[in-house]
């Protein structure tokens, strides 16, 4: 408390993101991070770029990002927004497409960022209870609103909403933004039928944000963007250029290019974690853990006998960390990302002895 | 306009950077860089971070950055904060502690962004006139209000105003934040008893907010820093932790690191500008330019017989491209950055036809 601070600031309660430990020989899977190093062109193009013209600003339109994610994804560079990861491109869109007299809604187990962006731009939010089985139900979002917000697939659940569910949703809102955080859709295993991109030459009030930070094996550049009709886009240009003129760095905007140049090493890239997510489960459910139906790089898991946070200290004792989420109806789970197989299966060891003991 | 966007978005007047040009064969002389490149260390240590590391999220906090700012500026880790470049510094600052019933004040000719925060975070300003020689006044300071923010040395004036001023100030307005924008203070020619950086210990508060885009030459790597007491500095990462927990990537965290640990290579650079500013000060006066005494990497001047827009005008046609501001009081001056001597002597070949002609 200080009578320097700006009356909001005593108002805030600051997000708390997964632990990134300092010392090494540990096995992280509490971020939801590739297991996978970045494509080897990725690493290239940065090391080439790392020269003299770093003394000169970035583009700050980033344009052959943009186009590069456009051409990519079949749309007009005019329908992409890039930001400093997606966390930044998700602050944007909050303060420029979702902040409107009646209340945002979105469940009430989802990304913990959504109500500390609420807070920072003081938005009205209303939380809309997943079902038992941690499903988005869409009737329960025909309500007076003024905007509407969920990842796709669900995190901390995994659980893929289907895309024709989300175009009902689109067709029965028409007059306000639905934003699909699409982080982890890579994973889905289908693209073209789970993306919400699909959707955005039909309906202008969809709006999808994406990060290179799970699929693409890149946490550690910060790049997202967000893809929808021009009008949307040109909120959070506005916004963004109110802010900060160059928001991505040219190491990033040139790595973040080359990840898309580099297909094949992507797709294999994926095709590994869905492989290996199966077996985790496979070897999971043999140990007695309940497993909601995962289309993303990590499981949330229980175990009937075991408690959740018990489980969790037992693993970081043995060097292995996963998330842990001490809040109402997720106590008893465990959020654990996909790893290598060889993570998987020390973890998995470990369990074992536990339980077992 | 759109049914879509925020009520704030149609309000917003954004930012509009110096042209960042995408084709080469210019001499570019209009957003302040550093003609001389980075620190082949800093160039080495990015190349040395470029790998696999890179699929996992960097520290959320930079604490080796702010460790080795602290170290170097004899300060607490705690009294600083990093962001992705002085910009975002700048903003989250602008929501952290500028905002109050009362209205913030800065020069009426200043950094051109300052009004655009005040628009994002809907922000009462008033702007305080310089003197006619381009000289902030401290008794015109001395009135009812929430903050004060300028630059020292100012842009686009490139004046310093004296350290003993800047205490004053602190001194009559205890109360409030007092924001120094230090982005060019490393080409003062002297750090100790020119930069506000002395006043932390003495002061609680002053806030000094710099940048490795100038006298780094770091543009293209985005990192700012804000210096402060601990109490000043909490407000910025409650703030930024409600926005986006990893602002700076990896690569800038350590190449930022590298510059500071490189105090030959800076001290070397900051030198050599220095003395070129000397020379072309020499040669823009030989020429009947006015110029105002700059302690920055940049000259503001003027010439009695010759429109400032037709003078940038000319330049351009030579592909030499400086800063012209279509503002009141100053649609007479140009911004020029300190280039190399190369550029400057070219700058100044054309100026001559132009004005000899």
């Amino acid at each position: 408390m200080s009578q320097f601070w700006s009356p909001l600031v005593h108002t805030l309660t600051p997000y708390v993101p997964g632990e990134q430990p300092k010392v090494n020989n540990l096995i992280k899977l509490n971020t939801n991070e590739n297991p996978y190093p970045p494509s080897p062109n990725v690493l290239a193009e940065i090391k080439a770029q790392t020269g003299e013209q770093l003394k000169r600003y970035p583009d700050p339109n980033s344009d052959v990002l943009k186009q590069t994610i456009a051409q990519y994804h079949q749309l007009n560079s005019n329908q992409v927004f890039v930001g400093n990861g997606s966390d930044e491109v998700l602050a944007h869109a909050f303060q420029a497409l979702l902040k409107h007299d009646k209340p945002l809604l979105f469940p009430d187990i989802t990304y913990s960022f959504y109500p500390v962006y609420c807070g920072l731009y003081q938005i009205d939010y209303e939380t809309i209870p997943l079902t038992d089985a941690f499903e988005i139900n869409i009737p329960d979002y025909h309500q007076n609103s003024g905007g509407i917000i969920f990842p796709n697939p669900n995190a901390p659940t995994g659980r893929l909403l289907a895309l024709d569910a989300i175009e009902t949703l689109l067709q029965q809102h028409p007059n306000k933004v639905v934003l699909i955080d699409e982080a982890y859709i890579d994973f889905g295993g289908d693209f073209n039928t789970q993306s919400a991109v699909t959707l955005i030459k039909k309906y202008p009030n969809v709006l999808v944000v994406q990060t290179l930070s799970k699929s693409r094996s890149l946490a550690g550049i910060r790049v997202g963007f967000a893809m929808g009709n021009p009008n949307l886009i040109e909120a959070l240009e506005r916004v963004k250029n109110s802010f900060n003129s160059y928001p991505l760095d040219r190491l990033a905007i040139y790595g973040a290019k080359a990840a898309f140049e580099d297909e094949a090493y992507f797709q294999k890239t994926c095709q590994k974690i869905i492989q290996t997510r199966q077996n985790l489960t496979n070897t999971l459910q043999e140990l007695g853990f309940q497993i909601i139906p995962s289309a993303a790089n990590f499981l949330f898991v229980s175990h009937p006998n075991h408690p959740a946070e018990q489980l969790a200290h037992a693993l970081r004792e043995q060097a292995i960390i996963v998330r842990y989420f001490n809040k109402p109806r997720i106590n008893q789970y465990l959020r654990i990302s996909i790893g290598t197989n060889t993570e998987n299966n020390q973890l998995c060891q470990v369990l074992q002895q536990v339980i077992e003991h």
